[in-house]
């Protein structure tokens, strides 16, 4: 990954266009009051859209990534599928995208209901709380932020203030883009994590960041349900059963074949069950699940050094069918 | 869909580029002597290109929507398909996209042959001549506007000045596009209408247009045919054969499922046959062909009010190859 | 193809954009210091990537095509493919994207070790020193140029006075781009001649090129290999063996059949090893090697003056396999 990049730069266009063209795109923008942060909802008090979708995950990625949908054939299972890559997949993912940064306020400090988010995206890298930008040596300096919650609700004052604070940004500079997992937009950013996903599971499994270089993924688009829990256990279920990536690295290609071999869901104990069972028997409790179960089903991994490719895992459409899919 | 969209503002810059890169899309464009309108003709004395016919229907869709190309293996049967997919597809498709709007001049008014054609795309919203505006409660204003016709000759003046008075428009504010349906361009953007006949047919069921809020669609793009019979009979192969399409919709789960039930072609008693034959069996009179055979042959329908999908409907591509591909 | 389109002002956004997002897109650019040339390095000293070898496809063909990548499911044996398209494909493949620019120069000429280069894209028809330029009628005029050369060190500065002699450019007004075979964006930019390579077969077996109006190719993208000669054979048999291609000619049946017939791969005597093995029994001489082993594996011939397609050919995407992957 390169110090040169700027993923807040990097995902300027972008948000001039969720702002220019919100209207088609579904989504309202407005200035919050209290702060004089621009708010962008993608799904709270309207209804947003895939193209949305799209467009945010391109805006969590900082402007190093491309997302596009694809209209696959019956053969596949699934009638839509997004399509992900990144030349930068590291800076792009997972110092940028990847919703790491816990934002939480209390009832005294909202003056109401108490509030919580994981904010992803280029901002993140502006405040760099997280522990993992020490690891990727990555920091962004820019005087315009971008952060995107999947929230269902507007973030209070006290959360707006403390992005203004950790950014060091002026309110006219940060953007927060909200987007339900409930809605379209939602429901396509979060699947648009597929590529992420499997560069989070390659970080738990040690393997070196700095050598993961390109990254092409896709994932099948489910619809978006309006129970906040089947939503989630739908995005979750898309990767976990439905997405695939190719990343191609540098190193030894012992490390790139455990990469291949341990890196896709099949791998855990959990796998072949829907997230919303396996929650469920978890006690709704994320940290009793089994991390190495968040990752796409099937992964092939190039080695750059070498040039040899593995391959591992397998999809289980038929799963998802089951569950996505009513009889006609 | 939105009142605030302007279909014909959202077509703006596809056209300009249709026109600035004229040579490249093997389209000509000309000012008309008699009336000052602006002429593209994308296949009758010049070529067209598939290019030019992507891009003709992104105008058809005011903007509104992404026209692509994908190069499918052969286990698809054929390799070369579009797929189209837009966020606003009832603004995009049926106020829009849609050849609704008849524009008819006897042979006293051309002051030689008689001329029809069905006008499409975002200048029909200006006019708003058809009764499905007021279904619609759409109609766009904007100072500039774009009308696709798929004829094989150029519009006489008694045409364009209707044209002009009707949608309110200065001559340097037309833009007129010609599209054969023997052209590389008029096959590729009519069978880029795959997403608007579901729509139609939608329509046609008596299905709430407010109520769908998303499309994804693909179909299999022949080639075109030298003979405008042969060519249409194609293009509409093309989608009751090979159309897919995936829609979401809002509403009761009753009438969604319904949707996906009777939506694709292949409800249609007609159905299994090539359009030439069923045409050809109905006197060559449209109107006595079973309305409910245009339409994608398989469809899938999500509700986003309960998050359930229903799937209907099949390909038949040996039925086109049948028709398209000769013995090797 | 037009004479009135400039590949060399096609290429100039997309020469842009890969200097200007250099970074992010890991290629280094440089001024040469003797000549004043611009230099694009994209995989000597830095890394390269896919995004700039897709980029560069899109130069090579001078504007008039596009490239990008589909993430394909497993049922098609190998999960990144490269789609290639354009409606102007022999302006764009053989009149600038063909490699067929021999620039050699001596050790004395180099002062050095001697050097030897194939240039490729859109410089190539400034110069027009190539036969085939005559027998296309086409040559560019333009003040910027751009040329592409598939070699792992710096071209010395005779060669760069050479080039800006035969271009008849200042110095800052050619860009000289540079893709090692073994570099990600050497490998992506090579497979992504699927289109040209077929144009040059046809050409070959004397089809007249100016009958070829549109083109739609795919080929799977191979991990590229830090040995030169194993990623030259790579990307060769990406082509011969996973290459797809659609073309749409104008002219008699009878030739456009044969066209379908003659050209995949699979008519070479050759075809059903690799391309190394095939490279290794001829002694190292691309010259011993039957010509008719370079083209798609798959062909699909469409005649805009009949409507009528042929089809020939199959990939073997086993064999592909069986190079490329290894046991998991």
């Amino acid at each position: 990954m390169s110090e040169k990049l700027s993923v807040n730069a990097g995902a300027r266009h972008a948000v001039e266009r969720l702002i220019a063209e919100a209207d088609a795109l579904e989504v309202a923008v407005r200035r919050d009051e209290a702060t004089g942060v621009t708010i962008v909802d993608a799904g709270i008090e309207v209804r947003g859209s895939t193209a949305a979708g799209l467009l945010i995950a391109e805006i969590c990625m900082g402007g190093l990534g491309h997302a596009g949908l694809h209209a696959a054939g019956a053969e596949t299972g699934w009638p839509t599928w997004i399509e992900v890559r990144s030349s930068q997949p590291v800076t792009a993912c997972l110092a940028s995208q990847y919703a790491g940064w816990s934002l939480a306020a209390s009832k005294e400090e909202t003056g109401g209901k108490k509030f919580f988010s994981l904010g992803s995206g280029p901002a993140r890298a502006l405040a760099a709380k997280e522990a993992l930008f020490t690891e990727l040596g990555y920091r962004d300096r820019a005087d315009r932020g971008v952060l995107v919650m999947e929230v269902d609700r507007f973030p209070p004052p006290v959360i707006l203030n403390k992005l203004l604070h950790d950014c060091g940004l002026a309110p006219e500079g940060l953007t927060v883009v909200l987007t339900p997992t409930t809605s379209l937009a939602g429901t396509a950013q979060i699947v648009g994590r597929v590529l992420e996903t499997a560069l989070h599971k390659a970080h738990t499994l040690g393997f070196d960041l700095h050598r993961i270089v390109e990254g092409v993924a896709s994932a099948p688009l489910p619809a978006p349900s309006p129970d906040g829990g089947v939503a989630m256990g739908r995005t979750n279920d898309a990767i976990l059963y439905g997405g695939r990536v190719h990343l191609t690295v540098r190193g030894e290609d012992e490390a790139a074949q455990a990469l291949a071999r341990n890196l896709p869901s099949t791998n855990s104990p959990d796998h072949g069950r829907s997230f919303a069972e396996i929650f469920k028997d978890a006690g709704y409790d994320f940290y009793k699940i089994d991390g190495g179960l968040f990752a796409p089903a099937e992964v092939w991994v190039s080695n750059l050094d070498s040039g040899r490719t593995w391959h591992a895992g397998r999809l289980d459409v038929a799963l998802l069918r089951g569950l996505w899919l009513e009889e006609a």
